[in-house]
């Protein structure tokens, strides 16, 4: 042979239990855990296909629409804002995206793949964008495409009045794609009343379930679109109208094999569901996520750290951002907690690395005793870690 | 709310066990269902990427390859497939496809996405291609990107001499991509000894594990192209030298957060190729698959069943295509072998849709014991249906 057998395998796979509060993926519940160990199932079996049918209905609710054309994407939550963009663009196709963290400027990363006329509406990291400044951009640029994130994960930020956003997209003819990828159960979202085209979201954050298989919803305004495109969309894997045929979107179209989806992912994602709705469903989640968080915050706040998202209202319940204190390595931080209590502290990413703490307190990983105990500890980290720098300094 | 919780999720997920015998995917192993059950880690946890570095080793142990550029793409085997094409195709480039079954039909509509100059070559469905033909439209077309399948599932056919085709490519300065779903584990492929550029495969098949993580990878040849590159490539997810980045393929550059990738798939898929080389590796699993499909095969024409490729060297090891007699309607011996015994026979697929039946004896389903139970079944199935026919006639 001209490779040999590697030696890596002669070790057993061992995974520890870590308590997963950075910002996902979060915990899965141990009923998770379980559907993810039963046996595959064919990608046309009939069964697959009934899980299929269960969780379009299940993904229609959390997103509260009646889209027909509701799925997910085979792949992680990148690829379903792959999927959003590379339907909808076409070139020179002028899409405006505001951008105030990462997802915006990888929106923009994709949509100038696509020779998109690509206009960003930058703003400072954690900062909302206003009706007016966004108005004056459609004004300008005559927008086709509106890309906004709704709870952006890098900053802990979520932007309010996301439907004031949708009567603007209709009144100059735009569509109107929302990332909802760590908003989704935490805070309301009402796709169909707040006039989203295109909302996505992954499954490893509130949802508790394994990442990998991505929720995405698409209006009649953007199936139009689609359908009237005049070249091709980009990619097979994210053809949304050939998705719709293998989820069986359009009742009157024969069901079609568009690629071997994971069973077990689609078995994880449909216990999350049940899960989700078992306990109260959208509103008593909504509930939760605000009244933890809050705790959360106040806990922290009383001890002297200092929230990035200054105004309350401006917070996303899922994903709390926190100023990492002066001379402090958010490193050090996260190893402390991590090694000694096998606690999940994030760093910041992008534009926020080493400046905040991201905690994640989402769906199981959200409660009262949970949100203390990493507060706690969080609180503990930073003490022990000035305190070494103190003794270094003698 | 507007969309009120759905009453499917009342039902608990119940699922059985298969016989996974179709075209894939096959049977986990119990080993890999208990792997899946693992606890979720994050995407750029220590232990994550050590699984990561693990995979990598193992994939170009499988491959037989040392390319450095050597990953998983997170998503099915098409994603691999359209990872391939979308890093080396740019606008007009001429590709040349070999078509004989689906996969080629499939090549040729993501190449044509891109806006490549799409040459294919077709030939029956079944018919290998020969290397005098090939050289012929090489001369005619001087393609730089040349895309043959070495098993095709949807006819069971192995195509041989890869390497002669690795030869011609080279002496025309032009990439070879071969697709090697089926084929990875259950006989004979050299990546480097046969220059091939891009060659990438399923986990579902000979592996057993989950689909939804697709090993790729990347000469050094295809590297060079992709840097070359005057466009960018079209797809974010799919980004070869980002996907390398993340998967720590160039030791001089940082790793990168590229996407959240599911560390279940990375668990199933490290299991399964942990058993893999338990098992002896690729020499144990070439014969062992050469062998009990031939059993297989010689137990099927005993018996008065022809199998669909003629040529019993042209017969994939992995996937066997068996004619389906006259007058017999394909659904209701699938149905009964299902029913009855919950052995699953594949169909047809494409062109070959209800003219053949595909049976998959891959990995843990590749043993002799399997093989004659599949093969009386089938028999069984059609005297039973045949039968039928009879007794309704009279």
């Amino acid at each position: 042979m001209d490779v040999s057998k590697p030696d890596n395998f002669k070790v057993s796979l061992d995974v520890i239990e870590k308590t997963m509060t950075g910002a996902g993926p979060s915990n899965y519940h141990p009923r998770i855990r379980q559907a993810m160990s039963l046996p595959v199932l064919g990608h046309l079996h009939t069964e697959t296909l009934k899980i299929m049918d269960d969780l379009k209905e299940g993904i229609k609710y959390l997103f509260q629409t009646r889209n027909s054309l509701t799925f997910c994407v085979s792949g992680p939550g990148h690829a379903a804002l792959e999927c959003a963009l590379t339907n909808l663009i076409e070139e020179n196709d002028v899409i405006l995206i505001v951008c105030s963290g990462i997802w915006g400027t990888r929106a923009g990363n994709i949509a100038k793949r696509l020779n998109a006329n690509v206009k960003m509406l930058y703003k400072h990291v954690g900062e909302q964008v206003s009706l007016k400044e966004t108005r004056e951009c459609f004004r300008m640029y005559k927008p086709k495409i509106f890309f906004m994130v709704h709870g952006e994960s890098s900053t802990g930020m979520i932007q309010n009045n996301i439907e004031d956003y949708g009567n603007l997209c209709r009144e100059f003819d735009c569509l109107f794609i929302v990332d909802c990828v760590i908003t989704l159960g935490c805070t309301p979202l009402f796709v169909d009343k707040w006039k989203i085209d295109i909302a996505y979201t992954g499954t490893q954050k509130v949802l508790n379930a394994p990442p990998g298989i991505s929720p995405i919803t698409f209006s009649q305004r953007a199936y139009d679109k689609i359908v009237m495109r005049k070249s091709l969309v980009k990619s097979y894997n994210y053809d949304a109208i050939l998705l719709g045929e293998y989820w069986n979107c359009f009742p009157l179209r024969p069901r079609i094999y568009h690629h071997t989806i994971c069973s077990s992912l689609l078995y994880g994602l449909r216990e999350a569901i049940a899960i989700f709705i078992e306990n109260g469903g959208l509103e008593a989640s909504w509930e939760k996520h605000g009244k933890v968080t809050r705790k959360f915050h106040s806990i922290l706040e009383k001890n002297g750290l200092q929230l990035f998202i200054e105004n309350a209202e401006n917070r996303c319940p899922s994903v709390t951002s926190i100023k990492v204190p002066d001379n402090i390595d958010t490193h050090k931080i996260i190893s402390y907690a991590m090694n000694k209590y096998k606690v999940e502290i994030g760093n910041g990413v992008g534009m926020t690395l080493g400046k905040i703490f991201r905690i994640g307190l989402m769906g199981v990983n959200c409660k009262d005793e949970l949100a203390e105990r990493v507060a706690n500890i969080l609180i503990e980290a930073i003490r022990a870690i000035e305190n070494e720098k103190v003794v270094s300094k003698i």
